[in-house]
């Protein structure tokens, strides 16, 4: 390692001592005799003051000139300084100059003026540097950490299914499309036939975090065509218990994120507080708080969603759907009008939906022709339930939206590295 | 939930108790007056045993003629049966058949003979209800928490890359194309580029575990068109460091593993055992080693590896490659002809390569030119080079195959769920 301590690690403990730091040089402001630094890292931005007099002429020149942005190494006397960022200076021996930044910069570090999100994007490399955005994907890991951690301890078993896939699963309108040797394949849109091809497996509990893949034009602040979605399936449970799952996972992550202090600040928001059980309103409530924006068995518009959200607030889950608004793998219900299906819901943003699926071949034929799709199409498909298939549910949520809400951001492109849609594909 | 207890986890102070038990109805053993039923969920087997006396005739028959592999539920009294597999058995008062499974099953579960590869993996979700292939999934599991718990107990940020690129990196030999709405683009085959972006990004240390794609027509035993990358880059660290970190994260993987008692007594075999630090020889060495299976300045041969091997034992370093052995990104050593790439070894089998990368913009576009590329081709990857990159260090490591290692198994598809090769792309 080139350092000895990292900028926001600096405590009382190490006032007075020598130490060496690493990162990149924010901003420099020379008042003749001396000179003050904005050195930046991952954990924070330190001080250091360059004094003429010690350092003499040339020294103090060089160091103080040296371009916003480079890779700087400084070894020197650390020491308390309550008007510095962070209350710590350091008074620099040496200054290493390790990588010169060019100039001028494509996308401002730390300059006021906000830039768009397309050149934002396409300097991703620059924009990642400003702590409000590197804050946004600390959430995030936040948020995978407690998935990991919350279905593991569910006895959740972690597993990957293929991304190439052989052919189109529900419906092929939105797959893309690829070249696998001298043969078509698509990318997989969800892991939902292999989840349940591992139910047939035995496995019982698992779940998957992964990229999914999308064909879907839209262009709006919620949709991306390549996402992360985190699955689950369960066998032996039906939609209440995994409804259960993912309401423990989602306060398994409020919490996480409550944690995660300095980088709530830096973002200036409140952590979300989740307190269990969530609500549950059935799809004929949800219609009934609409008034009058959906009619029974329509899909809930942005308006009528907006309606609901106004009587409930943060995380509930909308459950008993019609049947016919549900894909044909979810499960009726006991009167048949309706399905095991549920969506999980953000005020008036749709986060999820799962639901106990149809476990019965015979039914799941039945169901695939009432949806206008032949069940000889699904051979492979239909294969794993003809040889002991368990009851089972799960669900589908995707990463990315989820830290969108818990990093309090408007679009979901603040919080993915490197975002896919209609119209990017770069960096 | 449909059941009170899972197989493998009755207790003695559950016996006299009744009981709800849920799965795969594995055998029958009908001897006239008594029958003996194999009950299977993922923690176990249990023992059903049916009095004709006792449950009357008509129940006796059915419940002693259910087609193996069906699922049922069974309620009844739990007893200690030191002659039952596992010391336990339930009296059932009450059967319910709740998925017949079709006979005869395209594979056997518990017969002895053993099937092709390409069979069971056809009908992977029957092949992997037998105890020992599910084995191998519970290694696998295991190793990914490893990973996600070591890696961020030292710092490293979870992130996700696209998978969907624009151009190609490396060269673009073994990448699959595809359509992206009206443009050509590729599936990703490493996160190389984009792991090195987050280092100019100021994110330090990230880590991804994802898909990674490689259009190759091999056809071996460890290598598949999908697999698992296990990803991390360093900034402010060498080759050296990150070996370090590679080190710790086996040895942490191999006590996650030791710890899977039940598995590895399924699999029958021993754990792993990993002391560090590990041996590292370098290439000059082991080109001495292999005793004249390979010239200095050649890659090292399977021959080679394999004579490596026979004076190496378990996990060690190859370090310091010829230059010319390496990608154009791996940084040279101070003498110009080596470089601060390695391999990580387990016997004579290619773990993993990395190294500490150039992060300078000019070598890079020297580099570039040595190895017949046109840096004007690399204006993306390079921009993120000419504004404040850091030095950096990382390696890319596949999860199937660690698992191929730490589960003793001779072909990694036994440690892929639904592998793809360059005949296999179902299910």
């Amino acid at each position: 390692m080139f350092y000895t301590r990292k900028c926001g690690e600096i405590e009382e403990s190490d006032f007075g001592s020598e130490q060496t730091l690493c990162g990149w040089l924010q901003d420099t402001r020379n008042l003749g005799g001396i000179a003050f630094l904005q050195l930046r890292d991952i954990t924070g931005v330190l001080q250091l003051t360059l004094l003429k007099k010690k350092l003499g002429d040339e020294n103090f020149k060089s160091w103080a000139n040296i371009n916003r942005e480079s890779i700087i190494l400084v070894r020197g006397i650390v020491k308390g300084n309550k008007e510095a960022p962070g209350g710590v200076e350091m008074l620099p021996d040496n200054i290493e100059l390790m990588n010169e930044a060019e100039t001028p910069l494509p996308l401002g570090v730390i300059d006021k003026i906000d830039s768009e999100i397309e050149t934002r994007l396409n300097a991703r490399y620059l924009d990642l540097r400003k702590t409000k955005i590197a804050a946004n994907f600390q959430i995030r890991a936040a948020i995978s950490g407690a998935v990991h951690k919350h279905l593991r301890r569910e006895n959740f078993l972690e597993v990957q299914t293929p991304k190439i896939i052989a052919s189109a699963t529900e419906g092929g309108t939105s797959l893309f499309e690829m070249k696998y040797f001298d043969k078509t394949a698509y990318l997989a849109q969800s892991p939902q036939l292999y989840k349940q091809m591992l139910m047939s497996g035995g496995l019982e509990r698992v779940y998957e975090v992964g990229p999914a893949f999308r064909a879907e034009e839209h262009n709006t602040p919620r949709h991306l065509n390549e996402f992360i979605s985190i699955d689950i399936e369960m066998s032996f449970a039906n939609d209440d218990v995994v409804m259960g799952v993912m309401e423990r996972l989602v306060a398994t992550a409020a919490r996480a994120v409550s944690k995660e202090t300095k980088v709530l600040k830096t973002l200036g928001i409140e952590p979300i507080e989740v307190e269990l059980p969530l609500p549950r309103i059935t799809y004929d409530e949800a219609v009934e708080m609409a008034q009058g924006k959906v009619e029974w068995g329509e899909d809930l518009s942005m308006e009528a969603t907006r309606a609901i959200a106004k009587q409930m607030n943060g995380f509930y889950f909308i459950t008993k759907w019609p049947l016919s608004l549900k894909p044909f793998y979810i499960q009726p219900d006991d009167d048949p009008k309706y399905s095991k299906g549920f969506d999980f819901m953000y005020n008036e943003i749709e986060m999820t939906s799962g639901g106990q699926r149809v476990h019965d071949v015979n039914l799941l034929r039945e169901r695939l022709k009432e949806q206008g799709l032949d069940p000889e199409g699904f051979n492979h498909y239909l294969d794993p339930f003809r040889y002991g298939m368990p009851p089972h549910a799960g669900w589908g949520l995707g990463l990315d939206r989820l830290t969108m809400i818990f990093a309090g951001a408007k679009n979901v492109r603040e919080c993915v590295l490197f975002p896919r849609d209609r119209t990017r594909m770069t960096p």
